[in-house]
C-alpha cells in the first residue's frame, strides 16, 4: 500500500468535522502541502514534538495509546500558549505496514483529535524505527499567547492537576510491578489542558506545560522572567496513588518524574480570587503552591522549612551535565 | 546538553535575517511554541517530510548533506505549490549527541535556511535512530496555490531540469562505483525549485514534485485531474552523464528513480510562448515531454511509438502491490 493510501486511510479513520469556528483547510491530504486560511485578527502557534519507541514510550505500549498521546503531547503545548487547535501535521515512521497496529494506533489518534476538535491536514509515512513526529498548529488572538518570560516578583505560582502519576506508573512497571488504572491512563492517556490553557489568557503572567518535570520546565519560566520562586512542597497536590511513598520518592517523582501534561502558570497574587472560577470552568483542580521571589534560584521548601533538592531535574535527553535551577 | 540549549545552538546555526517581505516570527525558540504573524492576504501553505538514515539517504552521507536534503525535501513540496517559504520546524532524532556530527548537519541546514530566507522558528531534539522530520511553512496569495487537480484534455506536460542523477548516483554507489560530481550533488544537494514554482502560479494548470520519480507523481496529476497523458521518451532530457546506460537503463531511472527535486506541470497549450521567459526567470532548463489526454492512463512513448512501461513506478515505502498507472 503506497505510503499516499496509508495516509489518506488514516485521515479517513481521524476524519472529523472541524469546529466551525476553526480557520479552514482549502487543500488537505493528496497534495504536495496543505493550504489553510489563517483568520484574520489571529496569530498561528505552532509546536512540534517527536515519540520515539522505548524512549518516551515502553515498547510495549499499545498502539491506541501512542497514537493518542503523539497528539496529546503536541496539545498540551498549544494548551501552554493559551491557543486553541486547528490542524495538525503527522510524521509517522514505522518498521513495517501491520494493518491491525495502524488501525489501532489512528483510533487513538482519531479519537483525540475528534474530542479536540483538531483537523489532520497532512503527514508522511516512512519506514524505519518506530517514531512519531507531529506538528500542531493553533490560533490565538493576536497578542494573547501566554508565554514564559512574564513571571513578576510577588506573583502566585499555580500548579493544574495532581503532578507525579505518569512517573509513578512508569516507575512501577520499570520494576515489574502493576500500576493502578488512573496512574497508566496518566502515562499512557495524558489529558491536555485546553480549556485551562486558553481561559488563562489575560490573565497568567508567564505558563508552561511541565512535561519535562516541574522543576524543569518551571525553572524555564523564571530563567526567562529573570525571577526565583519557592515552592512550598506540603501544599503540592499529590496523586492517591502515591502516598504509599515516603515524601522525598513522591517529591522526586513529582518535581522530575515528567510525563505530566498539567500546566504551571504564574498569577499577579490580586487574582487569586479567580482561581476558583477558573478551576470550575475549566474542570481542572488549581493548587497555589508558592510565590515568586527576586533571588534567582528556585527553592523547594518542606513542612519544617528546610530545602529539598531533587536528585535530577527532569527528563532531559543528551543530559551529560547537571541542569542547575536558575 | 539540555534539548533546548540544542534547539538554540541549532538556531544559531542557523541564524538568518528573515525576508522583510515574509511574515514575522513574534515568539520563537526557547517557548512552548511559536506565534507566527500571517500576513492578510495570504494563505499558509504546510508541508512535512521525515528523512530516515538508511532509508533515504545512505548510511555514509555526510551530516551536511542530510542537514541540507532534510530542508531541501520539504522546500520542494513548497516550491511544487507555487508557496514561498516563511518557516520551518525540525525534529531531530540522533543516536548521541555527536558535537562534530551536529555542528556540520547545522552547516548543511543553515546554508540552505539562509539562500531561501526560511527561519527555523522551533523544534524537538530527541535520542533514536537518527531520522529528521522537516514541517515547512511558507505563503501564498489567497487561491493562487498551485494543485495537482487542474490538468486538462489538450495541456502540455512540461518538466524542469534533467531528472535521474540522483538515482544514477545512488544506483552506482549501491555497485560500488563512483558517481559523478554532479551525480552526487543531485543526490545529496538537491536545488529546490522555488523560484519557478512562484513564476507558475497563475500559469500551470498542475504541478507536482517528482521526488518519488516522474512516473509515480506525475500519474497523481492524472489521477487527481481525471485525464491520461503520453509522454514522448524522445524529449525527456537526459543528464550527460546517463549517456552511457542503455535506453531502458536510463529510461526506468528517469521515470522511476525518485529523489529527484524537479517539478513536472502541466500549462494550456496557448501559453507554450511563456516557456523560455519563465525558463530565463528561473534558471532552470524547461522541456515539454507531452500532452494531457482523454484516456486515463499514463503511456510513455518511444521514437518508433512503441510503448515503454518501467518495471517499477517510484519510491513507495510498503509496496507490496504493483502500483498501476492511474
Amino acid at each position: 500500500m503506497p505510503e499516499f493510501d496509508l495516509i489518506r486511510r488514516l485521515q479517513n479513520a481521524i476524519c472529523i468535522q472541524p469546529d466551525q469556528d476553526a480557520a479552514t483547510c482549502v487543500v488537505g491530504i493528496g497534495d504536495d502541502g496543505a493550504v489553510l486560511d489563517v483568520p484574520e485578527g489571529k496569530q498561528l502557534v505552532v509546536c512540534t514534538d517527536t515519540l520515539v519507541s522505548g524512549i518516551h514510550f515502553p515498547v510495549a505500549t499499545r498502539p491506541a495509546a501512542i497514537g493518542h498521546k503523539a497528539l496529546a503531547v503536541n496539545l498540551s503545548d498549544l494548551a501552554a500558549m493559551g491557543a486553541k487547535p486547528a490542524w495538525f501535521f503527522m510524521a509517522l515512521t514505522i518498521p513495517s505496514e501491520d494493518q491491525k497496529w495502524l488501525d489501532s494506533f489512528a483510533r487513538g489518534m482519531a479519537e483525540l483529535a475528534q474530542q479536540s476538535l483538531v483537523l489532520l491536514a497532512g503527514g508522511d509515512v516512512t519506514t524505519g524505527p518506530l517514531s512519531i513526529t507531529v506538528t500542531a498548529l493553533g490560533l490565538v488572538d493576536v497578542g494573547c499567547a501566554l508565554q514564559r518570560s512574564g513571571a513578576v516578583v510577588g506573583d502566585l505560582v499555580v500548579i493544574s492537576g495532581r503532578p507525579g502519576a505518569a512517573a509513578h506508573a512508569l516507575n512501577q512497571l520499570s520494576k515489574g510491578q502493576v500500576p493502578q488504572t488512573g496512574d497508566l491512563a496518566a502515562l499512557e492517556y495524558p489529558v491536555a489542558r485546553l480549556k485551562l490553557g486558553q481561559s488563562l489568557r489575560g490573565i497568567a503572567s508567564a505558563c508552561i506545560d511541565i512535561s519535562d518535570g516541574l522543576a524543569a520546565d518551571f525553572g524555564h519560566i523564571l530563567r526567562q522572567s529573570g525571577v526565583g520562586a519557592e515552592i512550598q512542597l506540603a501544599d503540592l497536590p499529590c496523586p492517591d496513588s502515591m502516598s504509599i511513598l515516603s515524601d522525598p520518592q513522591r517529591w522526586s517523582l513529582q518535581l522530575a518524574g515528567g510525563d505530566d501534561y498539567e500546566l504551571c502558570f504564574t498569577l499577579p497574587s490580586t487574582r487569586a480570587h479567580e482561581l476558583a472560577g477558573l478551576s470550575e470552568s475549566s474542570g481542572v483542580e488549581l493548587t497555589v503552591i508558592g510565590t515568586i521571589g527576586q533571588q534567582r534560584e528556585l527553592v523547594f521548601r518542606t513542612k519544617d522549612g528546610s530545602r529539598f533538592k531533587p536528585e535530577k531535574l527532569g527528563f532531559r535527553h543528551f543530559d551529560t551535565t547537571e541542569e542547575t535551577t536558575p
